[in-house]
């Protein structure tokens, strides 16, 4: 659990960088082999791409990195529940683990259906979820 | 019908582009008022990426050239009917329209669940299938 929350730390440096950014604070680590070997933060903003979610970025960095399309022996942290578009992305991957911080209840995939991830992957939920909720919190408020 | 098959034409070109380069043959194109304003087939062997399906970098160029983060004025044209993680970027984007050639009951968003999109998104279905069926099973035939 040590390492959870230190590598969710990371991914909620990421967040605070998209914060800072204007974007929907949301940040994303890869680790392989106890080494972060990706770091990506939400970009949907300044990229006028919705699909530049922190998760996507992560793994086309990740599998950039190791130089092939699995991350079967990796795990990614995420501050927020990733919704359908990553984690049917993440399946495509073969994720090995996946670590998240906050619930989505309304974008997440896990309502939609968890069949969504790939079935190798085992889930952590609930690391940090308090300071990913306060910063996505904080962000909302500024915006109205 | 007319413009569909049009269009759905040189979605195939594109998938045609991938088979010659080994990639399991998918292409898309974006159209909005009349005009392919995004090209693109897979790639996820040659960039080593699983999020490097047809309709992923077909968003990134569209929305890209249009300078927002919407496609709700665009009709996506694809070869094969998208996967969860195509379906989910395309909800994201707002699609105004899609239209897919063949489907893929294994990996298509249907079969999971038509949530995967926008409510918005017009589907069209079995545009020119047979051809994008032909293409994908002499991919596999050459592959075993």
């Amino acid at each position: 659990m040590e390492n959870h929350i230190r590598y969710m730390e990371e991914a909620l440096k990421e967040a605070k960088y998209a914060f800072d950014k204007g974007e929907v604070p949301i940040g994303a680590v890869v680790v392989c082999s106890n080494q972060i070997i990706a770091r990506a933060h939400n970009l949907t903003e300044t990229l006028n791409d919705p699909t530049a979610h922190a998760e996507m970025q992560a793994i086309t960095a990740a599998t950039s990195y190791l130089g092939g399309k699995y991350l079967n022996q990796c795990t990614l942290y995420v501050t927020l529940e990733p919704c359908c578009m990553c984690a049917g992305a993440l399946f495509w991957s073969q994720l090995g683990g996946l670590v998240y911080g906050a619930s989505d209840p309304k974008r997440g995939y896990y309502n939609l259906s968890e069949k969504l991830l790939h079935p190798k992957t085992k889930v952590i939920t609930d690391v940090l979820s308090q300071k990913s909720e306060e910063l996505i919190n904080k962000f909302f408020k500024q915006k109205r």
